[in-house]
């Protein structure tokens, strides 16, 4: 059996005259789109350009929904209780589903963005809440979280289908989370050291962190950026070592 | 054969913190709710709660899509081009579409609201606009308009069901478009005048205007407000004048 | 010597076509007025307003600036820095600022709102981020803090003139803190109660918190609410209690 | 006597993670920053880092104002009373103060944004409102409007120092109005021909409209834009055009 792999990218983070992306590069190089929702990144417009592309291009559709803080990017901790938790992401994803009905195209999963992916990584009410909130909409909805966290757990008690996600230009800590951005080694730049990493995940589900701590990580799909010409470079290199080592990229709803 | 006629009314526009409306106690008396989607009015929780208020009072749940405007609660002009009338107006319906699939209940009709209705009401490339995301979401949504209004042609022409709308509350110009609230004569208080116009307008399909003028009216469903007590009264006698003269009170959808 | 306090309340907290607050009338009982400056409340309708009718009942007006955060009304608490809190600071004043050159009246203090006030008592260095806003902005002005908080330590060492603040309908936990909201004893009801605590505060610089420690309170200025009868008719009954003791009720800045 | 002018750019435009404008390369070819406020572009963190590094370069610095529409960047018509005009002018430049009085160096001017700038060159009740906004808040502000326009006018009146602005890179309407973006003919690419008219415009009062009519047309200052390599390098052809013919390229201000 051979082995498979997705490569998400989060896109459509533009914002009335504010460009962020290269969108249309990106979507030729990844399997699954994380389309931000108009809460953190991204409106209407945006979306139903991004959801177009994307469609024309044959990659499978989620939605990224993210805290309502346009300012900071959906970057930054905002003190939310579940139940609201529950209703952003319902509005979120019900918002990009809309547009989705409009280009007659299924959607294949939901990626919480920036701060609301973090503190669901560790925090299991926050996990459920965000869990519960795709199970309301669409059961068959993909529920994409950091591997073995919190939102997976959440995911898989109440039923959805998941997908582990690792992410392949970032760092591990001793715990299983990512190292945070605003570290010096949080960043992996090297192509090739990301790419061994992302094999060694891929075949072994295992990764070193960064005191060389072994942590089981499962892979289903790999987080990659298309922001400029560099990180499209190493999505390329990324995917030629894939396809060296007979792995299939695909969608994970595939 | 009886008629019939179908009684709503904008729900769900508090903010946050901000209340308006006395939306459990005019659920009691209509049939048809337009659910504000956070644009101009309402936010996640809001919708949440309202959808689910409805839900319990068996009233049927539309969207109320507005301009993106919420210091002006949507009553403001605002200058979009159609494309992208045509995106908020999907975002939105989007967007509390999340909320009755969370529910599990359908949603029956889409009412623009504010600048957005009254601009529709006389552009059809706007209307046309706001008809086609309607028909793209779902093609059994029915369209409320001004009665015989631009936006009920346009929804007439892309196949949708309609919903000729006049207003127990407001006077009419010669043209047929509302007095603007700005204008002295724009509301009418007295719930007996009122009444007796709506009466003329199922029996006869007829309204006078304020200079006297008689203009044809179709009436599928009447407009009223539950802001405040005084409103909530006018329903009430507004329903007991109907139920008097043998008019069905049922919502357009059933 | 004659004892002397000034009462402060929240205002300007309207936004667009929404309303929350009594202004005009408590108005009328207060002396220094904490006017919302458009972030987690207010606009500048309603900021314009507030201040002309601030200066024509005599109050004293100051800025209450909070976080970014309408939907929340700026009672949930955001992970900001220290950087981006001082620049919100400069923001919100400054804008007020406008409107009180505008009206040809000076600003006498500021009160950080909600989240930003309860943060800053206990967090030294976001104290100290909004403690430099204010003196950059305008040595002459007032900080207003929470009676003994790092919010007073760090406008007294930058050389600010600081302002203990007190609540007349709050209660304190043996920390010195104010008890949550969301506590049930939070709130103290009883009006008589509530200046009993008062007069204690002001005459023996004592207050007792919820388990019965007593702790040591300074007491400049007392916080009320003016947002129903209850309220507005709390602060008569606290006035009159104060006139009775023969505490002169008079702005800081006098 | 030597001629000169003064060159002016709207700077401050980033907001949040999204970033436009080379401000600090463009600060060094120009000598008045126009400083988005916050409400059609820039942020309290944008703002506070553009009036520093305007101030290090030496830069006369100026109030940018908006509409309230960052998903429209200010380029779009609004519906707004001449009362709110007023507010919303006193607000955004009250709010620049704020960082001008951190950094301590004082505003130069104002000049509105946008949508908000077209309506008022056209329009006198509104330019009237901008005018009587930025007198209200310092008689001594220098207002920016399009050459010989209503906005001009306007200030003149209530006692302000106006700067008529020209567009080194616009074409004109026979009217005098600025030809709009959304024609093929509005921009001028050509870095010599637009010198070419600017110099016709100082030395002659005179430009060319688009059809040939010969306009009369004063000018104090040249809007040009620093967006990218290519409107940076027009500056500098500018820039050496207008030394060439000895003029003298200094802050109207000064």
């Amino acid at each position: 059996m051979s082995l498979k792999v997705d490569l998400n990218s989060d896109l459509g983070e533009s914002f009335g005259a504010y460009k962020i992306g290269e969108d249309e590069k990106v979507l030729e190089l990844i399997t699954s789109a994380n389309i931000a929702c108009g809460y953190h990144a991204g409106d209407h417009n945006v979306m139903a350009k991004t959801v177009a592309i994307a469609k024309k291009s044959g990659t499978a559709i989620g939605a990224h929904p993210g805290f309502p803080d346009l300012a900071g990017f959906g970057r930054r901790k905002m003190q939310l209780d579940a139940e609201e938790i529950h209703k952003l992401v319902i509005y979120q994803v019900g918002a990009l589903y809309g547009f989705c009905r409009a280009e007659e195209i299924s959607m294949q999963h939901v990626k919480p963005h920036g701060a609301l992916f973090n503190m669901a990584s560790s925090d299991f009410e926050m996990a459920q809440a965000i869990a519960e909130a795709v199970y309301d909409i669409d059961p068959g909805l993909i529920l994409f979280g950091l591997s073995e966290s919190e939102l997976i757990k959440a995911g898989e008690k109440i039923g959805l289908k998941t997908a582990n996600e690792v992410f392949a230009d970032r760092t591990y800590q001793p715990d299983g989370t990512l190292t945070p951005r605003s570290f010096p080694d949080a960043v992996i730049h090297n192509a090739e050291e990301a790419s061994e990493n992302v094999l060694q995940m891929i075949k072994n589900h295992q990764i070193r962190a960064v005191d060389g701590t072994v942590l089981n990580k499962k892979v289903d799909t790999i987080c990659v950026h298309g922001d400029n010409p560099e990180s499209l470079l190493f999505v390329q290199q990324l995917r030629s070592v894939l396809e060296d080592n007979k792995i299939i990229i695909e969608a994970v709803g595939n």
